[in-house]
């Protein structure tokens, strides 16, 4: 079965761009009456056939439209993108297949990247939502400063409010002893050099709970990648 | 701090190879005084000074040795390397950085890549365990096929025993709810066309559980990473 994303999508026919075309034709090797499902990305699953296809266009036959309700609770991972472009859209990647619902980067004391290639990152989703077959792209929510985010209301729309950091302090609990199942929750990973004590305060006055991910020293995107599949686990218990 | 790998450490006087020292001074921009450890990677800890230090060699005093025993119980991912060298030095990093004791690649029935370049995945190994700080570097062991390694002293060894797939199996648990605290264990995580049947049967019948990562649709080295993911959490429980 052959899996597309298209934001828009037409019935009974959908056309599909000539980049899909062209690599549908020339690398996957599809032919016509090839099953076919087309997600929307806000949970529109639909099935169909293709009809024609040559390397500029090619059309599907819509024959059965279905939704998938959005994945509760919502998981949203709030981290300062990485130096390395690579491992950040790595990240990107495994929160997609893993199946985070959003995803807020956020601007630290210390943060060495100041810009994202908004168009980019949302092509990584993308390509990691049709690999994984899933029906949700994560929202990828505009970047902004982290004391910008925790006064946003976007911050107190999740009960669930995490900060993972390195500096020595006395009340942290390892993340997947405080994760509570069922709950809209936010993991926040900081930059290479860690949240500066101003970030971690600034956090804990909104209530958000200092976590450990374990013994281990972490790359940010080892991090962000260990918290979402500990949310994702916590719902299990 | 500084951290470095060595195999053999000399005390009290440990020279560092011309190419470290070259990193040292012109990457790292370090200075006589500054402190170092270094670890063998089978838990030695050599806590010292670098004494001298020009582009072509690095001094380092050992002032205190000490043993860092290895971490319990020893977990194994077994995997099929992926096609793309990228996405299994990935993974390599990534299970080192979560601490991973040992990593058994095997060739199976659907497997698209054959072989290995050994030093370069060491490379990875050693590059990831300094910057994660660890003391115990992942035995990679020796590239064998599925069945060899079924049939080796080595699978029966670890009495936890996983295969992770995709074919539909009524018995099939999520990883997470079978694994066991405490106990030696290996999760087996097949190449990106899945284990065939015959590969299955023959794990079931060394005791080898199936089990399910979950229902979402994982990559080679994302389901490698959860895998390894999981057996670490599941000690804390």
């Amino acid at each position: 079965m052959r899996f597309f994303y298209a934001p828009h999508v037409e019935q009974p026919i959908h056309v599909l761009d000539a980049q899909e075309a062209k690599h549908l034709s020339r690398v996957l090797r599809a032919r016509s009456g090839d099953q076919v499902v087309i997600t929307d990305g806000v949970g529109g699953c639909f099935e169909g056939a293709i009809q024609s296809l040559d390397k500029r266009e090619c059309t599907m036959a819509i024959e059965k439209a279905s939704f998938v309700p959005e994945p509760q609770p919502r998981l949203m991972l709030v981290v300062a993108p990485t130096k390395s472009s690579d491992r950040w859209e790595w990240l990107l990647e495994k929160a997609t297949e893993m199946g985070i619902s959003d995803i807020q980067p956020v601007w630290t004391h210390r943060s060495e990247r100041k810009s994202l290639k908004m168009e980019r990152c949302q092509r990584v989703l993308i390509s990691a939502l049709k690999q994984s077959q899933r029906h949700w792209l994560p929202r990828l929510r505009d970047p902004m400063s982290w004391l910008e985010f925790l006064s946003s209301p976007l911050a107190v729309d999740f009960d669930g409010r995490y900060i993972a950091h390195c500096e020595p302090d006395a009340d942290k609990v390892h993340l997947v002893n405080a994760l509570v199942p069922g709950r809209d929750t936010w993991v926040a990973i900081g930059p290479e050099g860690d949240f500066v004590s101003d970030e971690i305060q600034a956090a804990r006055a909104l209530g958000a709970m200092p976590v450990t991910l374990g013994d281990a020293r972490l790359r940010t995107e080892t991090a962000g990648m260990a918290a979402v599949q500990m949310m994702q686990l916590a719902q299990l218990c």
